[in-house]
């Protein structure tokens, strides 16, 4: 292998072959080649761009530069569920028991807050003694025995996205399509999954705010996962207000047990259920709700009997008892502080992002990577999109104490635009890919 | 300084502040800014090109890296002649001394052969004693007291391109134009210049093959000079056949001792010519040949008068003297063997990279830096372009032992073409780029 050879043919706009990027991968994770080789080569790619096929030689590299998950052959179907990220978006909490219940193995490799949107593994660490660093074996043990797992990458997992990612960080290679393609799915298809479902944000709360930057995103995993024999489709969804009422990490702890109870705001459940219907769909055949000779059931039935049974939440439970953690002793919903819409109007936008942002500026996300987060602060959302609201009505209620809802930049009420004429509304599910 | 945003607005497309392209290199040069995050930003130059003035910016980032030389108040111009490099280009050799002879000063910084083109200082080497690696403070007293020098650049003189050079070399970043500028300029600059002519040679015995790419560098090399504060002008001239008759180390420095007693091939002495009336040009009225209330002396009548006063051959000697060499001790010609023509015509094409390798691999280059060179070994063209040969007539003479010759790859007369009409014949001296 000659590596600069290899970045030239990429910086010259040439469709790399399998084995090249097979090798410098390898190079890259193992040392031998060094980070400046690299962070040309993640530049040309970035700059020129990669066929599906380059893109799935990249995810497989990053994924056998570490061990893969191994499954018994028990047509116990493996499904996954992977989200671009956006504000209140807590389908993880939900969607791996849900599944779990209906008799499918989670085994969710999450990842914590990254800017404006919080993580999943942040938040599930409101729960008191909830471990979020579970080795290989803990993994295997517990989706064997519960079903599911909501667990950070371990060490063993996609070693070389783990060291690319840091790079690409510095050198400012970290949106390109190519790279977060087979970032996202290296590790998620080192789970060894039956289907993997993309939930790609698209609006003011989420990294992309225009749909057509989230089809070109859904669209490469999509290819990406398919041309690597694992079903998987994508839904692009509206982030232009939170995902349910809350936002932060308790909070969103709380929402969620709600939604699982069947008392969840109704775009939460509705995004949730569309995302598990279809790895339910994607895992068809495979022996669960559709016996021989009958009619394959609904699965949005199948998904509204795991929760009003109250499977889904006992599967919860179940979970946060194998990770450690001790329900019992979360803490209870926090006070709050309403901050006042100043007009009358319908509300026309919200500014997802900037409320983001005010969770972090409570405490409740990081600035820096080595930031400690208070899992209690936090808001609700007390209006949605198309609402109309009077002068003096709350709109949005902080969870911090007084000193922390003081620091926060003022006129955070600027952040929901309200209008004399109420504004189109757009379906929370905008499109499918598949 | 944040340098990964620096990076994103050049892959961006946008045009980088002087300020931005200052800190950046010289945190480079420094070692705070690490190679990473040079070589992602040399590859979104590389793929985004550069403006004039950034171009001027990252040029003089390079040059403030290390020092510059400093001359005597004195209107003795300082001036300097750089070549893109081709197969038999021995022009420095003639042109330092022809200048100094002129009274200009000439602290001409050289190279080492590179790739199929052979290097200024590795010909010189030929001379035994002769010593290319002077101090500033050597290069300063013999510039002063001979009037011209030609070395290697001392540690001193523009590290961060040096530095950037290497990692260029690993990151497939070499061939930008941008980029190219600023190392050529960067280290011709640290010269403090008043004039400086630029060769840039296109054709088979060139890095450029075609003239579109020599003209485009030309003109940025000519930019950025002016853009500095450096009168500049550049030749695109024809290198499709190598330049004179001899092309190696010892044999091309016997034919410009040959072309400075007036004796040397026409083409050469044509190109040297040219070069140095633009230098001479370009420092007219600083009292070199056209005396107050005189009518300023034609430069080429000058030179020529240089070349046969014998003042040009004496700088040359009293040139190597200073440097330590002994020319009563250089080798004479070798004896050599003839390629033959294996059918008669007229000579249409001259392969001249070919020719270059074949000197490497007759010992006169390197294949790697570490490489000794046999500075014995070489070639004479027998014959030019539009010449009309017979079948068994010499078209080349090779120096070297028996063993090397035979040694070289068969069918080395294929690199000289023989058709049966006469080709239409280029100028030397294609263009002139101000």
């Amino acid at each position: 292998m000659h590596p600069a050879r290899i970045i030239a043919r990429k910086r010259d706009g040439h469709e790399l072959a399998c084995g090249e990027i097979d090798d410098f991968l390898h190079g890259f994770a193992q040392g031998s080649i060094p980070d400046y080789q690299m962070a040309a080569l993640a530049m040309a790619i970035f700059l020129r761009g990669m066929t599906t096929e380059e893109t799935a030689a990249l995810t497989d590299a990053m994924l056998t530069s570490g061990v893969r998950m191994e499954w018994p052959d028990d047509g116990r179907p493996v499904v996954d569920k992977h989200s671009s990220g956006g504000i209140g978006d807590k389908t993880s909490l939900i969607l791996a028991p849900l599944l779990a219940a209906c008799g499918m193995r989670v085994p969710m490799i999450s990842g914590r807050g990254l800017g404006p949107t919080g993580g999943t593994l942040d938040k599930l660490e409101s729960i008191p003694g909830f471990r979020t660093d579970l080795s290989l074996g803990e993994i295997h043990e517990t989706v064997g025995r519960v079903g599911c797992v909501i667990t950070g990458a371990s060490a063993e997992i996609a070693p070389a996205d783990r060291k690319l990612y840091a790079l690409r960080d510095v050198t400012a290679t970290v949106p390109s399509i190519p790279l977060i393609t087979a970032s996202i799915m290296s590790k998620k298809l080192a789970e060894s999954l039956d289907a993997l479902v993309l939930d790609v944000k698209f609006g003011s709360g989420a990294f992309m705010k225009h749909i057509d930057v989230a089809r070109k995103l859904a669209r490469s995993l999509v290819a990406t996962g398919q041309r690597m024999g694992v079903r998987t489709t994508a839904l692009l969804t509206d982030m232009n207000q939170p995902l349910g009422r809350m936002a932060g990490n308790l909070v969103e702890v709380h929402e969620s047990l709600a939604c699982l109870r069947g008392e969840g705001p109704a775009d939460l459940w509705e995004c949730t259920r569309a995302l598990a219907a279809e790895l339910l769909i994607g895992t068809r055949g495979s022996g669960l709700g559709d016996r021989e000779g009958e009619a394959p059931a609904e699965p949005e039935k199948l998904l509204d009997d795991a929760i009003s049974s109250g499977r889904a939440l006992a599967k919860f439970a179940e979970m946060v008892a194998a990770q450690g953690g001790d329900l019992d002793r979360l803490s209870p919903m926090p006070a709050g502080t309403d901050v006042i819409a100043d007009r009358s109007g319908f509300v026309s936008a919200i500014d997802a992002e900037a409320l983001g942002h005010a969770i972090i500026e409570l405490g409740g996300g990081r600035k820096v990577m080595t930031d400690r987060i208070d899992h209690a602060v936090g808001l609700e959302m007390l209006i949605r999109l198309g609402d109309e609201v009077r002068a003096g009505q709350p709109l949005v209620r902080l969870f911090g104490s007084p000193d922390q809802v003081a620091h926060l930049p003022p006129h955070l009420a600027a952040t929901i635009s309200l209008a004399d004429e109420p504004p189109s509304l757009l379906p929370l599910i905008a499109e499918r890919i598949e």
